[in-house]
């Protein structure tokens, strides 16, 4: 097992929006105590609010770890980024990625980490084999979340509802299926990173036969109707063998990001695709609750958008970032009891 | 652009069922000029009907390469191959591959090939790097066969279609997917090899924007309700953007071969469900024609079955190996006329 090195620094590169920088704000709110600073360079205008140390200063600091905290568009090394790696490589930082692209095939990165003995990690790109898909049903209870969007809320719905599931007193594990998730837990495996044909035994692997008293809260990924990254999404529907879905939506975004020319469905009929598709796999999946980001939104209007998303729906809604997720736990475990080696 | 060298020795393995040799099969029935022999381990039960020659007989017949013809589960490299693969390089034949595991990454092989000078075509592993999809709409006209399950005709079904489009004069041209259809077409790219993330990216520059007068004939992977395969299909579907579609089938198949507790659903849902999942990126997608596989029934039932099911779905049938592919291409022609720039 993969094992980080803390204190982090979060390295933001050049980033000019907090998309760019999801990887960053999810260890600043869900690992806060393994984050020292951040690093930037110039042209970056996102700050998470951390201190901002020289990579020297930081290193005096106790820092352990640069952690690359972009998420850019194709998961790339960008070459710009290269001096700031090699300087912290020379001071003896681990340099952490959860990109597509490999720090280690970087000629300059490894011979710079060979010199220092510090260590470079690929945490997107699993070490242990994937195994294919078997389909068979497996104990245990799974929840997943799954989205309207990529970007959306999924692993922070997962995150809050696992949390909000333990403080029930219910046994909740959190299963990370993408980078900032993969940082966060400590393990998991890259879902979109596996090779195509792997991803339902990914999803298996990940969440694993399991007492019926345990819930895996597994991150979705992607949307069913995402036009680029659908696959991976079904691929984890099926092999998730999820009993409970949490739909993820930003009431604000009527189409796709980045892909304007694709409509996001009407919530109910999204609903009802995710439910078709998913008890393929396992006949008892149902959507039990909608998590909406109304971040966008004022107060009064967020509470009555999700009230009256609640209303149309006939499903309890929550944003469990901005509210708290103790609706959406207490919606899965309604739904869990009703399978009945499930103690609540 | 990878070349292959021919003609070919066709390694079998030891293999104890046809599905296990469709890659063998495939360049048998679809690049027979290419193929000078097959080869076999003790065990093998298959017979491809070519002449059987010791390696070094077959070297000194001309033979360049030897193609290992076996679809295992999981597209490893089976040790007990290693003898032979280590006799046909220093014989100073090329080893080819389009298996998930590489040849290239085990180091007796790749010493042998060093030695004699023999080279190691892993052909499922694009050198080339893929792109994430656009999903912006593109020119061309394309069509993409799609399954009821895997291994049930949805290659031989676009290569028999191709020839016959252009039998009535049109321009098409078949697009491989998947190992077999590579090592026939010379080129491709396999998609359930790329990351998970690429699944569209790699449809997309497979079947790039094109001559409206073009017709792709795209090799479809999996099947959408395959359990462990469905998020390649539908990865492969959204990026195709195909306007039309052939849904193969094999009449006398009521479940997932290997996954019996997952059945096939009634042809007229399936057609539902892949036309509805592939308009998100092409409005005009529609099931044209049914490719039916009955090589498990005799002739009178054969023929009673196309028309039936025919009848019964309002769409164009035929078995395109059996008895021609003649009445797909009219009906793919005909549906083609619809599109206005496409030239008949």
């Amino acid at each position: 097992m993969l094992i980080l090195n803390a204190p982090y620094v979060l390295f933001l590169g050049a980033v000019d929006s907090a998309a760019q920088a999801k990887t960053a704000f999810g260890l600043r709110d869900w690992a806060r105590e393994k984050c020292l600073s951040e690093y930037a360079l110039p042209g970056c205008t996102i700050e998470l609010g951390l201190p901002r140390y020289a990579l020297a200063e930081a290193r005096a600091r106790g820092a352990r770890s640069l952690l690359i905290g972009v998420a850019n568009y194709g998961g790339y090394i960008d070459p710009a980024w290269l001096p700031t790696l090699l300087e912290a490589l020379a001071l003896g930082l681990d340099v952490v990625a959860g990109l597509h692209a490999r720090l280690n095939q970087i000629p300059a990165l490894t011979a710079a980490a060979a010199v220092s003995g510090a260590r470079l990690l690929d945490v997107r790109h699993s070490a242990e084999p994937i195994a294919l898909a078997t389909g068979q049903p497996r104990s245990g209870h799974r929840v997943l979340t799954v989205g309207s969007d990529c970007a959306i809320g999924k692993k922070y719905a997962a995150l809050a509802l696992t949390q909000a599931l333990r403080e029930r007193g219910l046994r909740a594990r959190f299963r990370a299926t993408g980078q900032t998730g993969i940082l966060l837990a400590g393990e998991g495996i890259a879902v979109d990173a596996v090779a195509a044909d792997f991803i339902s035994g990914a999803a298996e692997q990940l969440s694993p036969a399991a007492d019926p008293a345990q819930i895996d809260v597994i991150e979705g990924q992607g949307s069913i109707v995402h036009p680029i990254y659908a696959g991976v999404t079904l691929g984890l529907l099926h092999g998730a063998q999820a009993h409970q879905l949490v739909l993820c939506h930003e009431p604000s975004r009527t189409a796709i990001r980045g892909y304007e020319r694709y409509p996001i469905p009407p919530l109910s009929s999204l609903i009802a695709l995710y439910e078709s598709l998913a008890q393929r796999t396992n006949p008892a999946a149902r959507v039990s609750a909608l998590s909406l980001n109304t971040a966008t939104l004022d107060d009064a209007t967020a509470r009555h958008t999700i009230a009256a998303l609640s209303a149309e729906l006939g499903l309890p809604a929550a944003d469990p970032i901005r509210y708290g997720a103790a609706p959406l736990a207490a919606a899965i475990a309604a739904a869990a009891t009703k399978y009945s080696t499930l103690v609540p």
